[in-house]
């Protein structure tokens, strides 16, 4: 199949390419041609995900397709986006139909779920690499901005840190397998899901979108980005480590002590850490609840600035850095497995 | 230096992130944040340039900057439209500070030019590449589409083709160092800077923005992309080899009939190719005169399905495929010495 069959054949259908009418022009022009509501600003990120640095080479391509779109989802939930358009940089080592097929499906049930649609891309041959874009709106006057969070701010998340560093161990290490087979198939899955399949948070932001100050989405590891939340607040942060909500599969899998590390620094995770005057906490909690979306209390903003815990003492904000480690997956199934209870 | 240090070192500098009243939030948080003019739609494209693909991984980093940027650009004027913006996503072996020095000046060099600047980003360890994502605007009733080319309607070229293909010969091509000699610097000069140094024709494409009816950039090669402009506006085109601008550097280098063939199906020239309806031609010629920009008639859009030469006879539309060659290099230099004279 020729280069331009391909692309035409995955990427043009309806699931993907969705139809939305504020695109004039989708696919195979030299650009698409968008249409930015009426006093919405345009919200951009983009994020690249490489083969054996953001994920196995060999890991299902569901998951791949599913997860590459995610992590730029996330970004747009960060700043209480409404997702739009999306476009996606695909290098392939070779042409691999049913790769593309089930890489697709993942992308596709994603983007119909959050009602984003594929409006342009780019294949080459080259090592397995995915580059997406994605394009939101946002009230600029109300849009979340890491630098917003006021000293006396309440800390929140949006669920279970650590889950998804459980399940990378999984996914790599056979030296788990025995600590594996207690967590029992439910607890298993959960972690690799969380791992795998992350869930962008785009229904909590557009829940949350009224009563926010700032807010940032943790893909290098909660301590890493608070951190940056934090710097660009001016501010600090008191959390008390002992309401951080650590899953009992994530326990059962690491141990105590291993767990709270996976949470604090374990990344991947793509919950939402926001920073909430206090005077809105409680409608805020509310409106969650009635939606069924966690909205979980973990600290406060303080004045002096870097993390703290409850007994006042520094946490480290450490993170992953591209350009400090191999890979991803060594650094952090080194760190894994160095924590797992003997 | 840490990753984050390094971004925000390189890429937040002015002028690859040159202020403009229309980003209300640039480089630092989870997405920029965007203003589209009223009444403008958002033009967006993507193009990926992998080392080994694209271009030579020990190419000179300048033109690397240059050139991943300059393709990006080329889609916008295909479309006419006005730059803004740009996003950027960096793969890279290792933290090379000369190197990225000098990638990032071929880059803002481009970008200051043309007014586009650096609003986002994501720099990964991995094989070099680069993935741009550019943002322009145009009205959305007078956007030219590859879809709109008429019957009847006169095609013309920006400027020479198969200088860039020439250029690629030089750089890679020892075997071609005696006809390289009979150039001159000057000549040679002229075709390695197209081939390293594309200039993106937004200019000519702001001023002919009123007479054309359908326009592409000429980036896999002038018969394939001409293919695609008349595949997507139904009809056929009768093109005059004799009239095609072909640079005398390039005869000198690869003799008539090779030139005449790099011309064909080179590709990387990035000049437009568009047509005009008659009734515009004149007014569109002064005006391109007038500015002191090429536009070269070479053939009329005509009913019959497929491209012909002025004998009629039926041309082939060859273009690069990068799922059917080993590399873009390989191919081009095979296919270039092939034609060499001897």
């Amino acid at each position: 199949m020729q280069e331009f069959d391909l692309i035409q054949h995955f990427f043009t259908r309806s699931t993907l390419a969705q139809a939305r009418d504020d695109i004039l022009l989708g696919i195979g022009d030299d650009c698409a041609l968008l249409q930015v509501p009426a006093g919405q600003a345009l919200a951009v990120s983009m994020d690249a995900s490489l083969a054996g640095v953001h994920f196995m080479a060999e890991a299902d391509p569901y998951a791949i397709g599913w997860r590459a779109l995610a992590v730029n989802l996330s970004d747009l939930a960060a700043m209480s986006a409404e997702p739009a358009w999306f476009t996606l940089g695909l290098s392939l080592p070779h042409t691999d139909t049913p790769w593309l097929e089930a890489f697709c499906q993942g992308m596709a049930d994603l983007a119909s779920a959050q009602g984003i649609s594929l409006v342009g891309g780019d294949t080459t041959r080259g090592p397995l690499s995915i580059s997406i874009q994605v394009h939101g709106f946002v009230n600029p006057q109300t849009a979340w901005k890491r630098s917003k969070a006021q000293v006396g701010d309440l800390i929140y998340v949006t669920g279970p840190l650590g889950d998804a560093a459980g399940g990378l161990c999984l996914e790599m290490a056979q030296t788990t397998i025995e600590h594996a087979a207690q967590l029992g198939f439910e607890g298993q899955d959960a972690l690799r899901r969380a791992y795998l399949l992350p869930y962008p948070h785009i229904e909590a932001a557009r829940i949350l979108r009224p009563y926010v100050h700032a807010a940032i989405d943790i893909s290098d590891g909660f301590l890493a980005d608070l951190g940056h939340l934090l710097t660009a607040s001016g501010c600090g942060a008191r959390i008390d480590l002992s309401s951080l909500p650590i899953s009992s599969a994530l326990q059962d899998l690491l141990g105590d002590e291993a767990a709270l590390g996976a949470a604090l620094a374990g990344g991947d995770d793509y919950q939402l850490c926001i920073s909430l005057p206090r005077a809105q906490a409680q409608v805020a909690c509310e409106a969650c609840e009635a939606a069924g979306i966690p909205l979980l209390p973990i600290g406060e903003v303080i004045e002096t600035l870097g993390i703290f815990d409850q007994y006042h003492q520094p946490l480290p904000t450490l993170g992953y850095n591209h350009f400090n480690a191999a890979s991803i997956q060594q650094k952090r199934l080194a760190a894994a497995i160095s924590r797992q209870r003997v």
